[in-house]
């Protein structure tokens, strides 16, 4: 006889190495979680969905997938500075079976960065897919906001871009074993820089999942500012350039997305932690995004990820 | 030219019409929003998938699917009692114009229940699909829940069950025009009697989206009770019975799910607003749901929907 829906749940998603988390007064096995808040503390929520053939291939195991997706969600905690509380699960699942893949992955990822599932759902679906919605706190007033750069500020980097998108065309190609593919395989979410940035003051901040050139418009426009930035300051530019040449590492700079680096801009006089992130530019009035290369003006245009395009 | 995932996003989820609730103090447009609790509340969170195809037949209308969608993860928050704040929408769809209908279903329901639009994703996919987090609040304590039957409670359920089931049947038959058919097009979430109910004392709650008998059974096993249900005292028994005999009529109000109604538990001693529900029934020491059909037990077993049998 097949396992049960609820078997299968009870079964793949509790935790039994976790110590609960304050916020959270009653978890799984309801028809919603329950939480407290601590007084002078904010609540970040924020929700994506990953799909098989869509943010994964279809030859990608399960798990793995599962894993990247419940990590690119944590990232949003990172980019706004929060403390991870938990996290609801929705996943869509062709079999039993890779309903057990992708919970195996899910709470693998969870365990890592010892997050609580608080609830969720599980149902087939004729594609594999999950939605993760995760909850962070931090204290009022304080969160990284996209709208908050100021045309004096500096832009700065923490992590890699392009390195996801380098890794994911090897894996297409058939190249399993390319010395990007693990950039790809893993998904890791800055948590700690993204709190380290918000209790030194930064106020603007976003993570780089669509492209950087695509991401960091999203702080141009919100905060009405105008931003150059060198691409050679990127870390690991060499490496890149080395990998691929001059000019497809600057198109994998420009638009290769899931890197989930923090870009943030921060003014002249605050003092950062050594060797948490690098310049790679400046605010300007104005608007729009310029990328630099050695000081030079390139024609790299807007061209990251869109769903329906 | 093709109109991009942003355009679309910010044409199609943002509402003008709505005063901002005063739990979310940064809204669409970061990398998560941003809530203020008041002290002495507590969050009550639950998620949701609807999947065309699995939770709607492929020929139903991708807005009133997505209405329904939300209204089914809204219902939730009736369980608990909670004031319903805010949702949380991913769209997985087919192409633009999916996600435009499915847009307009979301809102309009969002619209008629006063419930603000948080954060979400949109993104393309195989299958028309939405996951739904929905956000309320309640005094702390106060949350109706699954694990607080006791075996002197009466059992009451306010709105109908079988019904949606029925109105399934007759769209799937090709009859479009059944009587019963609204009741499947349609989710009407029991927001405020969830409401009332709380403020009345009621402490065990449950929302019937799987079945009666296996929704019980959840309130049975979680509060260790037995609980015994007469059939015939269910609303609209007769009305069920008249469509479609007797024996089909117990199968519906066993087993049809997407009804939410809720069903709760409360003592002889609760005073319950006039006509908000009807007694269907007794707890008892020992454990399992019974179905009694005119006082005698029936055979009826756990049939409820399940994902994976």
């Amino acid at each position: 006889m097949q396992e049960s829906e609820f078997s299968l749940i009870n079964r793949l998603f509790t935790r039994t190495d976790s110590s609960r988390n304050p916020f959270t007064r009653l978890g799984i096995g309801d028809d919603a979680s329950i939480h407290h808040l601590e007084p002078g503390m904010e609540l970040v929520v924020s929700t994506d969905s990953s799909l098989q053939g869509v943010h994964w291939p279809d030859d990608f195991p399960l798990d793995r997938a599962a894993d990247r997706a419940v990590c690119s969600a944590l990232s949003d905690m990172a980019a706004m500075g929060a403390e991870t509380l938990c996290i609801w699960l929705n996943v869509m699942a062709e079999h039993s079976r890779a309903v057990e893949r992708m919970a195996q992955g899910a709470m693998a990822a969870l365990k890592r960065y010892d997050v609580e599932l608080a609830g969720g759902d599980t149902c087939r679906s004729a594609i594999n897919a999950l939605s993760v919605s995760v909850a962070g706190q931090l204290p009022e007033g304080t969160a990284m906001r996209r709208d908050s750069a100021v045309s004096s500020d500096n832009i700065w980097l923490a992590g890699r871009v392009g390195w996801h998108a380098l890794g994911l065309q090897q894996w297409l190609n058939g190249r399993q074993d390319g010395a990007f593919v693990p950039c790809f395989e893993v998904i890791t979410p800055l948590l700690q820089t993204g709190i380290k940035l918000r209790q030194a003051g930064v106020g603007c901040c976003i993570d780089i999942s669509d492209g950087l050139l695509q991401d960091v418009g999203h702080i141009a426009f919100a905060s009405g500012v105008g931003m150059d930035i060198e691409i050679t300051s990127v870390p690991g530019w060499e490496l890149l350039c080395q990998a691929v040449g001059e000019d497809s590492a600057s198109a994998l700079v420009a638009h290769g997305g899931e890197d989930y680096a923090l870009l943030f801009t921060a003014p002249d006089d605050v003092s950062l932690p050594d060797k948490l992130a690098v310049c790679i530019g400046h605010c300007r009035s104005g608007k729009g995004v310029s990328l630099l290369l050695d000081g030079e003006k390139t024609d790299i245009e807007k061209a990251g990820f869109d769903h329906f395009r």
